[in-house]
This record gives C-alpha cells, structure tokens and sequence, in this order.
C-alpha cells in the first residue's frame, strides 16, 4: 500500500509518498509560492531533484503538478494513480472535536474549517488542500486527517484551562490545545517499542526545533503540554517569544500604541532567539554568534535550556514520577551541547546522565543516560510523516 | 527602640508600631478612605479597638490622624513622636535600582517615583506616604525603604529576561522583577534558623495568599520566582489569571474590541479563582463552593494545586537539587488540604511527607515531613511588618 502524505500551508504544500510495506519514502517534495507564482521541487529514493517553475493559483494547480511528476516521465514512482490507496492531511488545530485521526468526511471537512478562527494561518490551508485533493484525485480515493491537537485531547481540566473568566472558555472556547501532538506521539510510540513499553511510565517528551514543546505522558496519555491556546506558549522559539507575564503585553502595546495583531506579529515572528540576542532566530548560529562574543546570544541559548529543564522538572512533580525523558526535533536530536546542559546536575529527578553516549550517538536513536540511571534518557529522531501515514493505512484498512 | 511600618496604598494607610526590643506589635491599624472620605481603625497589644470616622484629604491627614492616637489620650502608647526611632516604608516595586533596603534619601525617593510606571498602582502612594511622613513627624526621624523586589534581584539573566526584543528590555526595562520579596527573605531567614542555616541549601518558598508566587532560594539567593514584570503572572490567584498563553490575552481584545487598560482590569480583578470558578475570590470560600457541588470551583481548587507542585518541580531542577520546601502566607499556612495536595506522590523529588503533622501543625510553625525525608517540608508563618522593621532597625543603627 502507497500512502500519500500531505502537509498544506496557505501557500506551500508539502508532501510524501510512502510505501507502507517498507515505511519508506518513494518521493516527496514541496510545491510553493501556491496564489503568488508557483516553484515545485520533487525528490526521490535514488537522489534525483527536479525542480520546476509552475503557475499555481490555487492548491488545485499544485496538486496536478504533483500528480504529473508522480505519474509520467521517465522518473514516475507510480504508474495510476489509483496505486495510492489514501491520502493523509496533517492538520493544526482540531479544537476539542477530534482527539484521533479520522475520515475526511464532508462533516469532519466542515468541522475542521468552522474551527479556523482557532488557527487563522492553517486551518483554512488544510481545508483548501483537501478539496483541491478531492478534486485531482480518483472518487473514492480515502482522505484521512491526522491532527497536532489530539494527542493532547486527554489533559485533565486543570491542565488546559486557563485562569480566566469562564465566559472565555465558551464563548471562544479558549483553553490549552497543545501542539506537535504527532511528533509527541510518534517518539511515545517508538520509546514503547524500545523500552518494552511505556505502561504505567511516566514521560517527558521534548520536541525541540524551530517551533518547541514538551509534553507530559502519563501511561501513554499526555496530561500537559508546553504549547497553549496556539503554538506561541511555553518555551523560548526561532521567533516566538513563548511564556510572558500577560501584563507584558499589556504595556507594550499601551506604550508602543500597537493592535492586536501588530502585537501578535511581533510575538510570533519577531522574539525569541531572534529578538533576544538581535543576531538569528537558528540555534547553530546563535551558538556560533554566542562562540564569537555574543553576550544576548549567550543569554538567549542559557534561556532555552533552563526553561527545557524546568518544564522537565514541572512535569515530573505533575506526574508524581519520571522514568524517561525523549529529547526529538531539529534541535533535540542534533544539539549533544543542549542535552548536556539540560541534563546534567538533574540527579534530584533521578537522571544519571552519559556524556560520552551523548556525544557519540548525537543525531541517532539510542539512549544517552548511564545503565544505572533511575530514569532513562533517549535520543529519538520524530517522523511525523510515517505516523500519518500509518494513521492513514490503518484508517483505511478499517473500513474494509 | 521603636519602628513604625507602613504599607501606603493609593488611598491607605496600614502601620504597625513594633517594639524591637521584644518584637512585638504595641499598635496596629488602618487609614482607609483616603481621598475620598477617611476611617482610622486602630488596635492596641491589649485588644482594644478604636475605629472613627476622619477627613483624609490626603495620606498627611492620615498620618496626623494615626500619630493622635499613638500619642494622646488615655489609650497613647507613646509619649512623644521622639520615640518612634524610625519609620519603616513598603515600596512594592524597586525596579532594577535595589537589591535591599535602604535609607529613604531625597535621591532614592525620586528614583522610586521615576520608576512609577512599572507599579503606577503603588509606587506613586509609596511616594506620597514616605513625603506626608516627613511633613508629621519630626525632622530627622530616619525613613528606611523596603522592597518587595529587592531579594528577587539576585535572578541571573536566564530567569529574568524575556523572549522579546531586547529594546523592551532596553527602552522599558521590560523583565521579571518577582514580588514578595520580603516574604520570601524572611521565610528564608527563619528557615535558616530552624534548619541550621541554608548555606549550600536549595529551598523552594511557596507564598500562598490572595496573591501568591513561589521563589527559589540557592545558598540563601532567590534565582527564579513566579511573578514577572508585575504580580499578575505565575500561579492563579484570587482575581489574578496568572500566566496565560500571550495570544490568548490578544484573541481576547481583538474579539472583546478592549484596550489594554480594560483588558488589564479583567487580566487583574476578574479572573483566577473569582472567573474561573464563577463564584469567589476566596479560598475558603471556593472549597465550600466546592463541597456544595461546584465542578468548576473544583477545578480552580485542582488547578492552583497543580500549578504550585509543577512550580515546585521545575525550581528543583532549575537549581539541580531540592532540600526544603516552605509554606507560607494565608493559604500555604492555613490549608492543610492544600498542603496534602501539593506533596503527597513527589517522592520523585526526595518529599516524604507527614500527613499526621501537616494536620496536627496547621496554621503553626513546624516541619510537615517525615524525619526520613530527603526534602524538609515546613509551615513558617510570615511577617513582612517584622521585616521591615528589623531592616529599618539595622539601617538606623548603622547610622550612628
């Protein structure tokens, strides 16, 4: 079974086929510049990159493109499209409606878009995506949605509402959402698999990249997460600011005379690494500006790792216990500096932490704290894509 | 030697005059209404109470009102103003400018009032009191500043600093002050008289009120705490919200259309336990509310609860150890439920904890662990009026 794999921005659509048997990726890429102008680039197993000017008005037009490289030419991976037996959209935000992945039914498409005022920049992309896709595809052809929000579906109350006039809540429904949920649950999955499962253990899995969470998962479930009503809350990002005392934002927009969205723009684009050390918003050059004398830089990395251990920390005490911490993402599974810094002189929580497995399986699957240590540290590379896939095949398999 | 402490709100006046001698409180009272009418209730060591109504154009006639009292009469606790040797000042917010108390100096009380915009609720009625006192009472009398951020100043840039552009910081000294600092300071002093020092110590002070926030004190200096820029942000509080995801507050104004004044007011007086139960501002009040079948005065209960053993457990990581948790304020020395909540299953941080005493110690200074406990757990009662009188006395002296 092939299973097609789509990640769909308000002007970019991204990819993946995946051979289901193998779990491996036959060809992926990316169409953007979708309503402006239109660029694809489509990559496959062997190496080959072809990259294409194209004229994308709507995802529609992208779709077709995409369709074209996977089926004709001398480099098609599939010779009919009825070979890809599902399509699987990743979605932001499935409110409080979906806490597992479902078929694209045209009430689940009408649910997704009624909820875009929770996530103005993708939920309406994602419902755009799927219907061009419904459109370009064979009738019939299963469309699955996989959302970033439902894995955090089970909190408890006291975890995702927030301290606020109750009215908030159901009016708006403005709560905690929490985000990455698939990458949460991606490396949950495999750390089960690699430790013999994870009933009755309690995890903390850090997804740290250019956006980052970290998620508390009690017995498979997740009881708390960094992230919030949107992906701005918790820790420090590329250039979003993550937790700030509210009355912050308050001051600044009175003095600087800003609206909400000036003030949500810079927030989201103009914080966090970035704004703190004034230097990048990237975690290689920050540290590489910090080596060469930036004093902010230094301030801003020191930042993001002790709020990485803090959040650790709080979770342990939320979860009454530790027994393994996953360190995933960009920066999660490449940084040996972070991890070090996160989990070093962390006794108190009961990790023995090894320096020179660290080092040494930096970038790679495998376990970076001492055999003696109560709890276990993981390095665990996410693969948000496969889990989709796998979402997606099981969907459809189910419905046979 | 006597000191007299004061609290100056906008339009109050709270004094103790303490003996220090022996420490006691030989007089305590309250100008309210001042502004806007006036009433004086003021209490003798005794049990007395003498409460009347005044004219309080402004805090000098509250000041004359109260030194009436102290000094004529057959209720008079002093003979002559001589013999308040100095007068001790509250000031909630020191900004960057005062890591301790200091002399009241006609430099510093203009430095207070220049920081007035970073607390314009207090600062200015700081200011106000500290120069209707000098009018009152005789020229000479020394006046000592007290701090509510003072002990918070020790933070390293990691803790204080936000992830926002650093001109905020720059323009606006946009970063964490922490509050209750003298809370927090004289906990940790009886602390350390208690426990034989803290030197080397990693304690976590949880000051729990109708205001609360929690500080981590390392070898005796605070290097983290829950309040920020101001004491709306950390745990929830009475009507405060505590810390909230920044868009949430933005998705608020913009579908509300408020300003960030009127959003401040809501952030401030209408939310934490009072909005999200719906019901109290009290805690008292709230777990009745509770008992009579209230989910949501519940899950404000389970929140606050919760967010205080998630601050517990990240400030033992941010410090890589954990020796003594303390108790203090309204709520953390009078709620033994509280207390059960927060430290029962976190034997994951070295807590072990003494249910039997935690009870039998309620509302008293005592240790609430177990004797095997790695953590010490201990209810001190605060008193910042004390404190502020031993500094006020410690300066004066060094005066001479």
């Amino acid at each position: 079974m092939k299973v097609l794999v789509i990640n769909a921005g308000s002007s970019s659509l991204k990819y993946q086929l995946i051979d289901m048997t193998s779990e491996d990726v036959i060809a992926k890429g990316n169409c953007e510049r979708i309503g402006i102008g239109g660029l694809i680039t489509h990559k496959l197993a062997d190496g080959t990159t072809i990259q294409e000017e194209a004229d994308f008005p709507t995802h529609t037009e992208a779709f077709v493109k995409l369709v074209e490289l996977l089926t004709t030419g001398d480099k098609a991976v599939v010779t009919d499209l009825s070979e890809i037996a599902a399509v699987g959209h990743r979605i932001v935000q499935g409110g409080k409606y979906f806490s597992e992945s479902v078929l694209a039914t045209d009430e689940v498409i009408d649910r997704i878009e009624s909820i875009s005022d929770l996530a103005p920049l993708h939920n309406p992309a994602h419902v755009q995506a799927i219907r061009a896709c419904q459109k370009v595809f064979p009738a019939g052809t299963p469309q699955v949605v996989v959302f970033d929000t439902a894995f955090h579906q089970t909190m408890p109350p006291k975890a995702y509402m927030y301290g606020l006039p109750y009215e908030y809540y159901e009016k708006y429904q403005v709560r905690k959402y929490g985000f990455h949920g698939t990458s949460h649950r991606f490396v949950t999955a495999r750390l089960a698999e690699l430790i013999g499962g994870v009933e009755g253990k309690k995890v903390v899995t850090c997804h740290l990249g250019n956006g980052s969470s970290i998620a508390a998962v009690d017995n498979g479930k997740c009881v708390d997460t960094t992230m919030g009503f949107t992906p701005l809350d918790g820790l420090v990002m590329g250039t979003r600011s993550g937790a700030v005392d509210p009355s912050v934002i308050l001051y600044i927009m009175k003095h600087e005379n800003l609206t909400p969205d000036e003030m949500s723009n810079i927030l989201n684009k103009q914080s966090g690494f970035l704004g703190m050390s004034g230097v990048t918003s990237d975690s290689r050059d920050l540290i590489k500006a910090s080596e060469e004398g930036s004093e902010r830089s230094q301030e801003t990395i020191d930042k993001f790792r002790y709020q990485i251990r803090k959040y650790i920390g709080s979770y342990a005490a939320a979860m009454g216990g530790l027994d393994a911490v996953v360190f995933t993402g960009g920066i999660g599974e490449n940084s040996d500096e972070l991890r070090h810094d996160v989990c070093t002189n962390m006794e108190v929580l009961g990790i023995h932490f090894d320096d020179a497995k660290n080092v040494e399986l930096n970038r790679h699957e495998g376990k970076i704290s001492k055999d003696d240590s109560k709890v276990q540290v993981w390095i665990i590379p996410t693969n948000e894509e496969l889990l989709i896939a796998r979402d997606t095949k099981h969907i459809v398999e189910g419905m046979k």
